[in-house]
């Protein structure tokens, strides 16, 4: 495994080896770093996949908003080369926000309506600094394939929104939410919880899981009703602060209105959660299939 | 040369081209069609500079505001071929706009600044529509070199910065305008001028040349005496109505103040116009190198 910084190293890299074997496809995982089970579960897929695996890290300033964790978000280059290297990576792009933004963009690629609910509506400018950056990303490392988690199941109907409206030429791999054993799903702002704070954060899966049965048994059946014992299930955390508890068509996004039955849907449905604990701001969801799975 | 109309073809196509030869280069020449020896000049360049010519020919819908003349615009396919092929071109792309848009597009490439002044301000919205098709145009053929002509000396700025801004792994090549003998720019849009309108025409360029002329002459000085004679020159037109007359640094298009001496500026400025004749809106411009050429 080899890492670089700049993008004439990456491009000089990925050169070589494409000129080795003209017919090696190439797997992006774009990252920001302070890689989990989560991100190596991405990298395995791309070595399943693809001849040549990128991993980028790149904590990505402008898709954070004012007061939001950008200063603080965690980084850990050693450990992140070590597990990127475990999973399997052959080159790890590790540039910094100079080699991104040697100047500060004037151009921005934003989507619209896929952003507007869900965390787009909490964090205004968000996902146009995720589009801008994965569209840079994009031309930079040319991959044949580039695979995202469904943890952050929005960012993924945007990506692909975006692929599709602009012709790029690769194909988003979405792959599974890794959870811990107890069911919280890995992220690396769980860093940030309290253990009191980590305890009570297993309401978000457990809130899914609870739901999600419940629609399957027939216990209830609109969206309106999901909603509800969502957003009961997770107060009984008395630590959990709701940001959105949102039932939405997948990748669309487009709410559901509160008497939709869940099961009639044509299309999969999206149940979506952000929750603040403290200063941490966590998200979640889950996917039903129409009809049941 | 070869006429395709889907992106599978074209992409087909040019990846044949390829492996017959993988270090073959691409070059894309975007048109609008209606094409004029200003056009031929680009493919000639392009043939020059590249081995496999690509033009693209496409009324984009999304760069024409409310009340513009997209209905109207002049085509002539079986026109548009032959010149394609007389001046050298390998492929000619003609998609219709379901191939371009086969749903409305929920993704836009938007450029700030630069697309603020000259027709930016005068066509909301217009710049965005280019950057976008552009953008598309680049992942559906991933040329090496895109030749754009200087008549449009906002449009390469713009795209330039787009370039810059998001690492597309493609060369700009601007290329210079190419005029009539009498002086006038070459444009698809001429044809819609009356022998009238044509003839009044002819102030534009003379114009830019005689300020041009001024100010390397030492006879005026700074931007806000050019934009004065310029405008003095256009008004001896009487069918002339001056949309915007513009001084600005190129390839910025930071508007020079009045009192800025143009032959002290570090950078080349761009002296632009925009004029209408009856219905027909009219572009032309000049640069002016720092210290005279």
């Amino acid at each position: 495994m080899k890492a670089v910084r700049t993008i004439a190293e990456l491009r000089e890299q990925i050169g070589e080896m494409k000129a080795a074997s003209a017919k090696a496809t190439i797997g992006l995982v774009p990252t920001m770093g302070y890689l989990h089970q989560g991100h190596a579960s991405l990298i395995r897929a791309a070595k399943v996949k693809t001849d040549i695996v990128v991993v980028s890290i790149f904590v990505n300033p402008i898709q954070f908003g004012p007061g939001e964790d950008f200063e603080t978000y965690p980084r850990d280059e050693a450990r992140d080369l070590a597990a990127a290297e475990a999973a399997g990576a052959d080159l790890v792009f590790l540039p910094s926000v100079d080699t991104m933004y040697p100047k500060p963009t004037k151009t921005k690629i934003a989507v619209s309506e896929v952003t507007s609910g869900l965390c787009g509506a909490s964090r205004p400018g968000h996902f146009d600094g995720v589009t801008t950056v994965v569209g840079k990303l994009f031309h930079i490392v040319q991959p044949d394939y580039a695979f995202f988690g469904m943890k952050d199941a929005q960012q993924v109907a945007v990506i692909e929104q975006m692929v599709y409206d602009l012709n790029f030429n690769v194909t988003i791999v979405p792959c599974p939410i890794i959870r811990e054993e107890d069911g919280l799903a890995l992220s690396s702002r769980n860093v940030y919880l309290s253990p009191e704070e980590r305890t009570q954060a297993l309401v978000l899966s457990r809130s899914l899981r609870e739901t999600k049965e419940a629609v399957k048994t027939g216990q209830i059946r609109t969206a309106g009703e999901a909603k509800e014992l969502l957003t009961q299930i997770i107060g009984e955390s008395p630590l959990a602060v709701i940001d959105y508890v949102e039932i939405a068509n997948f990748p669309e996004l487009s709410p559901l209105a509160a008497e939709t039955a869940i099961l009639e849907q044509e299309e999969s449905v999206l149940m979506a959660l952000a929750v603040k604990f403290g200063k941490t701001r966590l998200i979640d969801n889950c996917l039903i299939q129409p009809k049941g799975e």
